[in-house]
C-alpha cells in the first residue's frame, strides 16, 4: 500500500475543485517525481472548473486531474534512465506537453506540438499537490539560485509574456515605442521584458492606477489609464504620428483590439495574447496595420522557459509573489478572483 | 508653346476619365521624362475613378491626374544631374511614391513610407500617356531585354505578389504547401513564386475553372473549385491535418477569410491582398492561426520591383498580358471589367 | 544465448575494419531494433580508421564499433515507451547524437549539442549491419513512399548540404547568383537545392567535367572547370562585377577558400563545407566578403533532414546511389577511395 | 569673388593635413550647405595621410580633400529642392557616401553601395572646416536635442559600433555572455548597446584597466585584463564551458582573432571591426565558430546611423567626448595619438 499526499483536484467534468488525499507517483523508466515547493495560480484554473466534458476530451484532457500549471520543486524521485539530477535539487517544471519528436518540437516550436494537448495541471495532475510526476526530462529545468517556492510562475505568466515579447522584437526599433496594454501579471513581465532587451520607449495602458504605478517601476516609460476612443490617437501623439512599433495586449477585448491595431506604424505587429474572446469590427483590409505582423497564441516554447529563468537568476527581472500556505488555498483562490493580489498568488508546501 | 501629347485623365473627382491633349512635361534637376511604350491597366483604376474628394486630397491626391500606374517605356530627356541613363534606354517605373530619406525608405520599407501617398497613375500623372515624368531617379529600372510594351504589369502586379509571397517565405517549409486563394492576375504571379522559390506543394483555389487550368501550367501542385464551408477542411486533408504553411488571399471577402485563417497551420502565415474588404466573423483568440502571423497590404518596395524584374529577365516567370493600342483604351477597360482578357490589359503606344 | 548479425566493425584505434560476427542488439525502454535495408558510405569512413585514440576518446567515442552513418531500414523490434511505429515500418535513421534537453536541442540546434559528440557510425554502432539500435525515438523518421535500401544517403550527405543552403538562403536574392564548388555527392545535392528553393542562379564548380555535366542535369545554370587565381574573376564577370549572393565550398582547399571568399559581394555568405583543412591565406580585415558571413560545420540538424525526406518523397530532389551487397562492401569502399562512384555508394542487406 | 574659411585638408597623396583658408562651398539643387558645430577626430585619419595615390584613386578618392567624417552642425544654406529643414536647424551627417538608387541602397543596405566609395571626410570634403557641402538629402539627419558640437561621433564612431552589435543581436540570447574586446572608442558604445538591447552578460576585454572600470559603468559585468592564450578558457570558465554568444573584437590582431573565435559557442557570432589586418593562423575547418557567424566590416547604414541618435536623444547611451576648438587641432590629434584621451576627440568651432 502506498504512500498518499493532499491534491487540490477537479473531481469531473464542471465541478468545483477540492482538495483530496491520492497516493504519491511513482517514476517509470524516464520519469521523475518532484516534490513541489510552490506553484502559481491561474485566471485559467477557474475556466478549467466549467470546461464541458466534449471540448476538454476533444483537447485529450481527462478527469479528474490535479489543478496547478506553474510549479517549481526538489527531485524526490528518479526513474531509470533520468541523468544528470540528483535527489533534492531544486527544477522548475514546463507545464505544456509536446511530442518531443514531430517536426514542430524539433524545430523549436515545441509550443505549437499537435500531438500533446492536455498539459500538467489543465486535462492531467498538475502541481497543486505535495508531489507531481514528470514524464518527460525536458521538462525539468534546474534552477541555479532561484527560490523553487516562488519560482514556478516565470514558467507560465514569466514564459507566456516572454513568447509574446520574442515574438514582437524584430520589429520593435532601438529609439521607437512598445506598448502593453493591460499591466497585471502577464503585463508586467512584458514591461520588463521590453525595458530589459529593446531600446524602446514602454508605454504601458491600464484602468488600474496602482497597476501603471508599478509598470513604472518596473520600466515603462510612459503610462496610459484606461482603453478608450482616443488611445489609438493618444499612442500616436507619443510616436510622431507613426504609430508604436508593437502592441501588445493582455486583455483582448473588442475596444483593446481596435486601439492596439490601430496604435501600430506600418510594417509593426499586434499580438493579442489575452483570451477575452474580442475581435475586430471592421474590414482586414486597411483594418489590420499596414504591412505588418497580427499575432495570437497562449503558451510559451521550452526555450522561452529557459531563457525567462536564467534571466531571473541573473537578477534582471522581478517576479512579484503573494505567498499562500496550501492550506489557505482557498483563499487564495478568492484573493485572485477578487483582484486583490499585489503579485501573483504562488501556494506554498512545507519542506 | 510647347508640344503636347494625348493622355487619359481623370478631369476632377468622380468624374469619368477622358482622352485629352496635355503638354509634354519636361524635366527639371534630377528629373527625367520617359517615352511611354506600354502601360497596364489595373482594376483600382475603377475605384480611383469613384474617389470622393475628402479622401483623395487626405491622401495627398489632386486632381487632374493621368491614369495608369504599371508603366514602361525609353528615356526621351534627362533632366540635370540624372546619371546612368542614355536617350533610348529602355527602363520600367516605380509607381509608389517614397521621401527616400525618412526611416522607412533608407531602411528598405519605402513601401511604407508615410512622406507620399499619392503615386504615379493615382493622385498623380500616370502613364496612360505619352510621355510621363519620373521625379526620383529611384523610380527608373533599366531592363536588361525585356520589352518595354509588357513589362508595366511586373512593376504593379507582379511586385505586389512578390511582396506577399516574400513576406510568407520564411514561414513555408520545404515540402510543406502554401495556399494561393484567387488565381487572376496578381494570384497567377503568387503561384509562380511559390513554385520557384520554395520546395513546398502550390495549391491555387479560384472559383474559374480557367484561371486553375492556368495555374497548374505555371506550377500549381493541386486545385480547389470555389471557396466553401468545406475548403479549410479540404487544405487540411491535403496536409496530413495540420494546415498549411502559407495561405495567400487575393480576394478577401468574408468567406475566403474565414476559409484561409482556419487552413493555416500553428506558426503559419495568412496574408490578405485582395481588398474586397471582407472581415473575420469570429473571436480573434482562438480564431486566427496559432501563434502564425496574419498580415495585409497593397503595393511593394523597390527592391521587390527590382527583384521581379529580374527573374522576368531571366525567364523564370511568365508575364502573360493582352495587348491594345491606346486608340482602343476603351475596349481594354471594358474587357477588364467583363472579365474576358486572358493575361494583364495592357495599353501600348507606337515607338 | 542471442542471435547473432554481420557487422562490418572498427576493432580498435587506428585499426582496419572487418566483417564481424555479433550480437543482435535488444531495445530497452525507449529504444528500437531496426534491420538495416541499406546504409551509404562516407569519405569521413576512411578518416575514422586512422583516428587517434585520446582524439576518438575526447569526442565519447568507444571502441569497437561498427561504421555506417547514412542508414534506412525497417522496424524490427519496439522497446517499452516507443509509440507510432508497427513492426516493418520503413524508416531513416538521424545518426548524430544530441541529448533532446539542453538549450541547443529545445531550440532547434540539435545539430549543435554538446552533450553527444558520438553518433550512430562514429564512436558507436552504426548502420553497417544486420540491425541497428536506436535509443533515441527522435532518431527514427518514418519514410512516406521511400525505398529504405536507398534512402539512407539523404540523412547525411543529402542533410549537410541541405544545412549549408539553409544557412545561405537568407543572403541568396531572385535574380542572383548562388556557387557550389565541388560538384560531387554533397556538392551536387546543393545543385538541386539551390535550383529548387531560390530564384538565383546556380553556378557549379568542379575540376570534373563529368560531375560538370550531372550538375548540369541537375540546374546548374552554369559551369566553371577548376579552381585557379582566376575563378573569382570569373564569378564577378558572371554577376555585373559584384560576386555572387553565396559560394558554398564543399572542397575547403587554401584555393577555394581564397577563390570562394573573393568571389562574394558585399553581405554575400561564404559557407565551408569541405574538410580539407585549408586556410585564408590573408588578413581578415578586407579579406573576408565585406558586411557578410562566413560560416562552416558538418552535420545537420534533425528538422534538416526531415525536411530533405519530405523533398525527395515528394519528387523534387534526385538521391543518386550505387549499390552493393553486404558481402561487397570492399569493393563499395574501393570505388569510393577510387573515384570511380557515379552516385553515392550504398551496402544494402537482403530482407 | 567668395567667402572663405579655414579648412584642415590634404593638400596631396601622402602629405601632412594643414589648415588652409578655401572657398566656402555653395548648395546646388537638391544640396545643403551646414556650418559645422563640431566634427571627431578617428584613427583612420593618420591611415589617410598615409594613403598611396593609386589605392585612394581605385576608390574614387582626389586630392586635396578636407579631412573629418564625424560631423554635425547647423543648416546654413539649401540649394533648390531640400525641403524639410530650416536654416538654424541642428544636423548630423552621414559621411560614407551612397548611390540611393542601387539594389544595396533600396534594401537598407546603403552601408555596401558599390558606387560610392569615397566619403565625407576620407577622399572628398569633409567636416573639418567651417562649413561643409552636403550634396544628399539622405545624409542630413535632423537633431532632437543633441548639442550640434558633440554629436558628431555617433554617427561614426557610435554607428560603426552599433552596425557591429546589431548584426549579432538574433545570435545573442536573454542570460547569455557577449563579449567585447577593445573597450575604446568603438567597443565603449558596443558595451553599451549590448548592455541596452541584450538580457545577455556583457564581458569586456582589455589591456587598460582604466578603460575597463569606464566599461563597467557603461554596463558591462565582467572585465578580462589583456588577451593571451588564456582568453578563450577564461570567457568558457564564464559560460558553463559552452563559449560566449557572440564576441566582437575591436582589434583585430593574430590574438584578438586566435582568442575571439576559440572564445565563440556554437551557432555563435565572432564579429571583426579593429583594422589591425590580423589572420587566423589556423584550418577553417574546426578553426571557426561551428556553425557560427563571422563577419568583418567598417561603416553603418544610414537607418544604424538614425537609430544611435534615437538612442542618445533619449538619453540611453553616453557619448564621451573632449572637447578641443579647432585652432588647437594639432594638439587634438596629438592626444589621439598618445592615447591620452578619456572620450572621442571633438573639434570644435564657434557659432
Amino acid at each position: 500500500m502506498g504512500r498518499t499526499m493532499r491534491a487540490y483536484r477537479i473531481p469531473e467534468w464542471q465541478h468545483p475543485a477540492e482538495v483530496v488525499e491520492v497516493p504519491v507517483p511513482t517514476p517509470g523508466p524516464g520519469q521523475a517525481v518532484v516534490k513541489v515547493s510552490g506553484c502559481g495560480l491561474c485566471h485559467s484554473d477557474f475556466t478549467m472548473l466549467d470546461m464541458p466534458a466534449e471540448t476538454g476530451r476533444a483537447w485529450g484532457w481527462s478527469m479528474p486531474f490535479t489543478l496547478g500549471h506553474e510549479t517549481a520543486g526538489r527531485i524526490a524521485e528518479l526513474g531509470p534512465g533520468v541523468t544528470g539530477f540528483a535527489l533534492g535539487d531544486p527544477v522548475a517544471l514546463v507545464s505544456p506537453s509536446s511530442c518531443g519528436t514531430c517536426s514542430f518540437c524539433v524545430g523549436g516550436l515545441d509550443g505549437n506540438c499537435p500531438h500533446a494537448p492536455a498539459g500538467r495541471g489543465f486535462g492531467r495532475d498538475g502541481g497543486l499537490a505535495e508531489y507531481v510526476l514528470v514524464d518527460d526530462p525536458r521538462a525539468l529545468l534546474p534552477l541555479h539560485g532561484l527560490d523553487p517556492r516562488t519560482a514556478g510562475p516565470l514558467t507560465d505568466a514569466g514564459a507566456t509574456s516572454y513568447h509574446a515579447v520574442r515574438r514582437a522584437l524584430p520589429r520593435i526599433r532601438p529609439g521607437g515605442t512598445a506598448v502593453v496594454i493591460g499591466a497585471g501579471g502577464l503585463g508586467a513581465f512584458a514591461v520588463q521584458y521590453l525595458h530589459l532587451l529593446t531600446g524602446a520607449r514602454v508605454v504601458a495602458v491600464d484602468t488600474d492606477e496602482a497597476r501603471l504605478k508599478v509598470a513604472r517601476e518596473l520600466g515603462a516609460d510612459a503610462t496610459l489609464v484606461g482603453t478608450s476612443d482616443q488611445t489609438s490617437a493618444e499612442i500616436r501623439a507619443l510616436t510622431d504620428g507613426y504609430g508604436a512599433d508593437a502592441v501588445l495586449d493582455f486583455v483582448g477585448v473588442d475596444a483593446t483590439i481596435a486601439a492596439g491595431t490601430a496604435a501600430v506604424r506600418p510594417a509593426g505587429a499586434y499580438g493579442l495574447i489575452g483570451a477575452a474572446m474580442g475581435r475586430l469590427q471592421a474590414p482586414w483590409y486597411g483594418g489590420l496595420p499596414r504591412d505588418g505582423e497580427v499575432f495570437t497564441f497562449q503558451g510559451s516554447s521550452i526555450a522561452d522557459v529557459r531563457e525567462v529563468l536564467t534571466l531571473a537568476e541573473s537578477g534582471r527581472i522581478r517576479n512579484n509573489v503573494d505567498e499562500f500556505p496550501f492550506a489557505d488555498i482557498g483563499k487564495a483562490y478568492q484573493a485572485l478572483h477578487d483582484g486583490t493580489l499585489h503579485g501573483r498568488a504562488v501556494v506554498t508546501f512545507a519542506d
